[in-house]
């Protein structure tokens, strides 16, 4: 079912709907046989909601399919992750909360060293400090050539994300970074005659970056930057086009911010980087749009560090708050994962993530248990996450019939 | 899964087919926790026969999707609603029972009244009674413009159903109806060269048409017709064809005998119009045909008018006379809906449809009970209603090995 044959049914309402994103919330037992994160975990309040929801089992990307956050939330979202595919010079320029733009050429860029020759000997510098890296990259930002601009920002220690603003700006380049030490950078080459102009100009901005690292620390190791991943955001249609929904999002991290942009939604400013700040953020917003996504990035990173405990305690902090979004008397509400973190996996999975879907007319399954072996007997099943939000929006009566 | 690819698996066989649909069969219950129409009936032949079948419950068009009636039935006979759609003419003329052909061109029309001026005061005529309507109609039908026929066939109190058949006619039509009253009809335009002949013609038939109005009652309120929603049947490829099923259609109402010949169905005559007709219909018939539909209206009535307990008798009635199927010893029976249509919504919803799969070699999942949340159990699963067919078929011993 694709996005305009919903477009085509989307009608206006005065329903509100919450989409709670705990990053990463599919999980794992410590031991075959036992509990995962979320089973374990104390959660009164997400048990009582799921009494009265449907649950089931989404699927981020596809079977099998490990996502990063990018994909995985688009997902959610309601888009084809695998047709919407943010490329990672984008991701980079989205992950500190860059206000990429349509038309932008983004890359990730590393600092780097070069000998004598040219050849690069270490391709992060020595992992240089973040705090040196912001100082270069302020050195390089604000290089403009022929009406182009150069953004450069400070990812973490050697890591940069480049963009690239201006007109008749293609993405179709090749990386300059050679991917291992011993053989020099590589010149940006475009990959069709509408880059060529972003290609030479790539290749203009390393040579002033080269000469500006040059002549700012002679002799310092740090003495070339590495470009790689170069893209665009893709044109992904937005939520007011799509659904007529007023969306806010409600994020601390640069990376979901991003993509809630891209989608979109209008990113509220917090008060602070807590959940607590984040659910403060909801309530008072709460008259001025239809749908809200709130992300809780703990339980990812807790996952992702094989914290197990953190996880448990990350979603139990969530549990805890959610009684100040069921006082709000949403129409809907959606909790859910961008996709699976198991803590014995330190790393993003493809496990299916536990989903509930409250609604005043849903059809309630009546198990009082979020949890992954709970969603796995929900009436939902087992579903692709983009299938989650046409159902949300039908149980907020913003889908008319189709046919007669 | 494509038909073509089904097509070349199907082969012969004795078997016989039943497919039970009651309309909008799928519900909610009247309060959160409460149980819905069908598990609130008592269907003592429904749940004996539950226990030696598969459960699941069936998405009708896509996810959040509420269908009508049209997409509703093409998804449960096994073809994917949204590529087959049914216009809104043609949805009318087979909603009067027409036999529409494939290439007739067909429109909602309405009989109004316009003034002096020619401007629309009353859209619906006062919204003039079926008799009356049916007096009009009788009037324009039979009007043959350059060798095509023009047919009116009248649905209820202001609304008929045009039909043109004849060589060389586009639906690409636009609407005459203004859509509001103050403005005057429309012409009708062709948006292709190909249906320009068709716009021709049918603004010569509203000529005449204004023209005989006027000469029968003049200085009648009903003095004009507004038409819209031109369109033909889809090109849907027929039983016989894909699967080399005889086919017949049960039911009562138009709509329903109208989408059952589109799919190649021959739809039978009936003594009367209530369900135990119905089932003498399917006992007459048994010998003569491979697939039977039988259609059962009054479930959808009833959840359409919020009549719970008026649905909840429409099951149990279907339900009792269930045994006269039975014991025609049918390889395999269907038991689902089209869509559902919950008595607390009023109206057509997404919600997944309860149904059941028996067949002799099913691998049936001993719950004893056809429910809602029964079938939330069952080893079907949640699946797209186009699905339910070829694993029918397959029990049915009618399609053959893919591959070696």
């Amino acid at each position: 079912m694709d996005l305009e044959f919903l477009q085509g049914l989307a009608v206006p309402a005065r329903t509100k709907m919450a989409m709670i994103i705990m990053d990463g919330l599919g999980g794992l037992p410590l031991e075959p046989g036992g509990k995962t994160e979320l089973e374990t975990a104390h959660t009164p309040n997400l048990d009582a909601l799921a009494a009265q929801s449907a649950l089931g089992l989404t699927v981020p990307a596809g079977p099998g399919i490990s996502p990063g956050s990018g994909p995985g939330h688009l997902g959610i979202f309601g888009y084809d992750p695998i047709r919407y595919e943010i490329g990672r010079g984008a991701l980079e320029a989205l992950g500190v909360d860059f206000d990429l733009r349509p038309d932008d050429v983004a890359a990730r860029g590393n600092f780097c060293t070069v000998d004598a020759a040219g050849v690069v000997t270490d391709r992060r510098a020595g992992r240089l400090p973040t705090e040196v890296s912001r100082e270069l990259a302020s050195l390089l930002r604000g290089i403009q050539i022929d009406g182009v601009e150069f953004f450069v920002e400070t990812v973490k220690e050697h890591r940069f994300a480049l963009v690239m603003r201006g007109p008749g700006l293609g993405e179709a380049l090749t990386d300059t970074d050679p991917h291992q030490a011993g053989l020099p950078p590589l010149p940006v080459r475009a990959l069709e005659p509408g880059s060529e102009k972003a290609a030479r100009l790539a290749n203009r901005f390393i040579d002033q970056a080269r000469e500006l690292l040059a002549g700012h620390r002679p002799r310092a190791a740090t003495n070339m930057i590495l470009l790689r991943g170069f893209d665009r955001l893709p044109k992904v249609p937005a939520y007011q086009d799509l659904f007529g929904l007023r969306a806010a999002a409600i994020a601390v991290n640069g990376m979901y911010r991003g993509v809630a942009r891209l989608v979109g939604m209008t990113v509220l400013d917090l008060d602070g980087v807590t959940p607590v700040d984040e659910f403060a953020a909801l309530e008072k917003s709460w008259g001025d749009f239809d749908f809200f996504y709130l992300h809780f990035k703990k339980t990812d990173t807790a996952g992702e560090s094989g914290d197990f405990a953190g996880k448990v305690r990350a979603i139990e902090e969530v549990d805890g708050l959610l009684p100040r979004l069921t006082a709000l008397k949403s129409d809907v509400i959606i909790v859910s994962g961008d996709h699976s973190s198991p803590a014995v996996l330190k790393s993003h999975s493809w496990h299916p993530v536990p989903t509930l879907l409250y609604g005043k007319i849903v059809r309630a399954d009546g198990i009082a248990e979020f949890g992954e072996r709970a969603c796995a007997r929900g009436s939902l099943g087992m579903l692709a996450a983009k299938d989650v939000m046409p159902i949300a929006l039908a149980n907020a009566q913003r889908l008319t019939k189709f046919g007669a």
